[in-house]
């Protein structure tokens, strides 16, 4: 089951799964952030963050859609899997700087995410990213 | 194989382990920390940024070394095997803090460690292991 869902999740991050993250979020699913404590629970919270991430965490974005080796771009170094969680590590550059993390994701029987739990490594990586995604959420909220 | 040094690295945060950290790293193990960018190469450095981590994340220790359930001590909440790789997902408090991390263990055919790797989260938390593991290490260097 996990296999199938992660499948499904590289072929998000590729631009070729159809239904997108609406196909791939269970409706009570939670993100937990590398930055904020507080758990975000639903499928409209996760899926933008996992957006803003997906802005954020590319680096080289070319170097990312291509082959996944050298270059900055986002690629990833590790992936375990259990019974109903997949743990995927990754590597990056975001300005030059190199970003380390993990992505672990647990899914329900009928293959929706229901976590998506996410780390960074070292501080001054989390320090970059939590700059970033400030930004990027700010620019996806709607102004009042 | 990750296994039996998963049980082995259990062991030995149980205080049951006779060889200690030195049966159960390779010689040649690197450490990624979750603050420091440059990897810690060797057994010497990982048994002690191992130490210190040890010093450093039970919070309340007699929690820790009880049934492991409620309470703010060091638990693990996800043990995910692969092959050579196992990932362990923990929390626990300090100084009333929630920290959330994950030990990345990779092993070589014969048993031993070759890569331990932390992540923790939120930023609070990074912040605040920060601080500690920097007091610890200082205790622990030799004083010039």
């Amino acid at each position: 089951m996990i296999q199938q869902v992660i499948e499904q999740w590289h072929a998000y991050l590729r631009g070729e799964l159809s239904g997108g993250l609406d196909e791939l979020l269970d409706d009570d699913v939670v993100f937990y952030s590398p930055i904020v404590y507080t758990p975000q629970r639903g499928k409209a919270i996760t899926a933008m963050y996992l957006h803003a991430a997906g802005q954020t965490l590319p680096g080289d974005k070319s170097a990312a859609n291509s082959s996944g080796g050298a270059g900055g771009g986002f690629r990833y170094t590790k992936q375990v899997l259990g019974d109903d969680t997949a743990v995927l590590e990754f590597e990056t550059t975001i300005e030059g700087k190199y970003v380390n993390g993990v992505d672990i994701i647990r899914a329900n029987a009928a293959g929706r995410i229901i976590e998506f739990r996410v780390m960074i490594r070292p501080l001054q990586a989390v320090n970059l990213v939590h700059r970033q995604m400030a930004t990027m959420i700010e620019k996806m909220s709607p102004t009042p």
